[in-house]
């Protein structure tokens, strides 16, 4: 799969360059002008090329939902969502395609897919979701969520006793699973990543964090964690632990410089210094952090504090949609009104690099992904900047991140390898993915959650509402 | 042009009716199951019907500086956009026409052009912008941009004693230039309105505002402004008046039940009443208001007051695209981190309501317009709810407001003509739009900008940045 991309727009400095850029064995193998045309010739002229972006949090399954979820804050809002959750692993294939295409479509050619297994079919539902992301050919870090505590755990007992049921699957079992998991299916070099992934300190008990550590290090393993979405759960660390979520997860050893977090809305000064120190990254997910009013994260307070940043488009049932360019977009401009210094503020490049170099770096990958550079795999995206969305002429970047560009990506390869072209994801059919995700659903209105209905009352009166 | 639309979703109470939808002579005649086809008929099913959002305030001619713009503070990124705004009619067309198209394409069928003027050629401008939106077919609303204090009068004095340099168009020439305008122009049934707009109380006299209370009040026009859409204006306003804006404006009478101000991020509660008593409407750019770092504004309290509600894209150098589905999502689910009870956020139903009856009470036709009512007016848009963006079925408006729905509008009518079939706009040829978008722009990356240069400074200090 050779191929040279002729008189493409590259960013260059704070300017751009009309360059060729040639790929070979799946690896950028020359980036300069005039070069012969090795393998396939594509032509740049008024295209773009930047590197892949990743889609660093979401959960796949959750597409099944989009549209009809409450307006809820995360705990009820995740009730309901457990009370409608896709058991059949024939739906988890499909949404996880539908994943990788909306992904594709709006710049990522990685994407982390925190996945919700179904209760007695876990190992199956990784194996769905492996198969799935293969035939699209994204790149996949699957990051199977689980836990080991049950769900009304989640939320602050406030001044009252509280008990809970216990989880229906021991610890141990969990991490039996996972490293299955990672037995069959890790294989960076054919592009399936396995993570280990807790879902976060709000239902894992240390122990579960420790047995993640352990086959991180032992199989060299990405971690990834939810962090601090909500005021809730910014309480409950303190009932829990007596200390910031941040400062328990570092005790325990969980952060690193291959630990992505995702949202980190509530973290305070101190703890910003424990990610910049511990080399942790921030997943980003504006938008689900605006539906769920779970708050802004303080992200240019990372930035100073020289945290990475990448960015998320969190599950589809929480956005409601799985395009990165609107995460992108909202992800940039949503923190110029924290702070009145527009110095400070993040630029289309910044957010570019963010997406693309930022989501390398938190998965241990910066020396491979993130940037056009010559020994790089090439994960690449060429956008048409004829779309009427990207028009009038000015500055293509801009446009890009600023604007809402539709119907824009117009090539993508993964490790060299063609996923789209003229516009159209090449490796799945979407027609017929289209025909079976709306044969597998209906119009359907507000819904009667029981869970929510059983918790409501004591999350108003422990938040104070 | 009669026609029939059988078959189609529309939203009834809090769930859904199956009906037929018949249309004579550009209204609304019948709704109802198994209605015989009069006029043309269309199949509606899988689709939704709704009423025509408003896009309530926009600058059409800023599209040719979208992407490019600097990220800066309105008062500084408007020096930059004025240093580089486009000088000719042509471009005016062009982009009034590339605002009509992407307002349609994302389900509006009015849109308020605050209508920047080329110097010397106001009444070109206006002539312009009419002419391209009765071709694409649009109902407009066109407020000519008027001001008579020159740009720097928009910034704070601080402490510094400040001079400036007077207009360069006397208040009375301005006056008439609308006057002559609306005579030429206004002309409601034809969907062609004109509205008085002075840009703000940052660079207007009260004698323009005055002058333009009275050509509203003799020619029953609609009133539009700005309004406190930065802290820099509110401190302008305590300096000029010793008051609010909003108190002052309702001291002199521009308040009223016609009179539409974008923006409204820095008002107190004794403003909120204020709008609520005279019954002004908010038009909500939440885009720009982020994009430019203004901030959020207290749109839960404005409804909570009883203020009516809608939505703008503003113009497309502060957003940077005319999408009013993307300005109604991110205008509804950004105040969900204002307000930590969920029961006061607002729901995708709320929001198609702001988005069209709110914009129809706005510009006082709500006796016309905004909803699918037997006798209003046929401005309606039929969305293709077997797109992949708004899959798998669920609650086809919670998909459509809170998802990023890409290519799903099927038709559109304004009074019951057709502006839109099968996904394209039948008025104009859009590909000779792109082209010659394409051609009378190129690529750019950092422009300097003389005006930035001069105020950036003083800007700082009374900023105190």
């Amino acid at each position: 799969m050779n191929f040279t991309i002729q008189n493409v727009l590259i960013a260059a400095d704070d300017a751009y360059a009309t360059v060729d850029v040639r790929v070979v064995d799946g690896k950028i193998a020359a980036i300069a002008s005039n070069l012969d045309v090795v393998g396939t010739g594509f032509d740049g002229k008024n295209k773009l090329l930047l590197p892949g972006f990743f889609n660093a949090h979401t959960h796949s399954s959750e597409m099944w939902q989009r549209g009809i979820m409450s307006v809820f804050p995360l705990e009820l809002w995740l009730a309901e969502l457990y009370d409608f959750a896709p058991l059949d692993t024939e739906k988890v294939y499909l949404s996880a395609l539908g994943t990788a295409v909306e992904t594709l479509l709006s710049g990522g050619t990685s994407v982390v897919d925190h996945l919700v297994l179904i209760p007695g079919q876990e190992f199956e539902t990784i194996a769905t979701a492996v198969r799935a992301y293969k035939e699209a050919g994204i790149r996949a870090f699957i990051a199977p969520l689980i836990q080991d505590e049950s769900i009304t755990a989640g939320i602050p007992s406030g001044e009252l006793a509280q008990t809970h049921e216990p989880y229906f699957r021991s610890t141990a079992a969990t991490l039996e699973i996972i490293e299955e998991a990672v037995r069959q299916f890790h294989c960076p070099d054919e592009g399936v990543n396995i993570l280990v992934a807790p879902t976060g300190i709000q239902l894992c008990t240390d122990a579960l964090f420790e047995g993640c550590i352990e086959l991180s290090d032992r199989y060299n393993l990405c971690r990834h964690s939810h962090l601090l979405e909500t005021r809730a759960q910014e309480k409950l660390a303190q009932e829990k632990y007596g200390c910031t979520a941040v400062e328990h997860l570092k005790r325990i050893g969980y952060l690193s410089d291959r630990t992505t977090l995702a949202h980190c809305v509530h973290l305070n000064d101190a703890d910003i210094a424990i990610m910049a120190e511990t080399q942790s990254t921030v997943v980003h997910n504006p938008l689900s952090n605006l539906r769920l009013g779970s708050g802004i994260a303080p992200i240019l307070k990372y930035r100073q504090a020289g945290v990475n940043v990448t960015f998320g488009c969190d599950g589809a049932s929480s956005n409601d949609s799985q395009d990165l360019l609107e995460a992108i977009k909202i992800g940039s401009i949503l923190h110029n009104v924290t702070d009145s210094d527009y110095q400070n503020w993040i630029t289309p490049r910044q957010a570019v690099e963010m997406a693309s170099l930022g989501g390398a770096n938190g998965l241990n990958l910066a020396d491979k992904l993130g940037s056009i550079t010559v020994g790089k795999q090439a994960d690449l995206v060429l956008y048409d900047l004829t779309n009427l969305s990207l028009l009038p002429r000015t500055d293509p970047i801009g446009l890009l991140v600023l604007g809402r560009p539709t119907n824009v990506v117009d090539s993508a390869w993964v490790n060299g390898k063609q996923i789209i072209a003229d516009g159209k994801v090449t490796t799945i059919n979407v027609d017929d993915l289209r025909q079976e995700l709306f044969n597998r659903s209906q119009w359907e209105t507000k819904r009667k959650s029981q869970s929510v209905a059983q918790i409501e009352t004591h999350y108003r009166t422990v938040m104070g509402l």
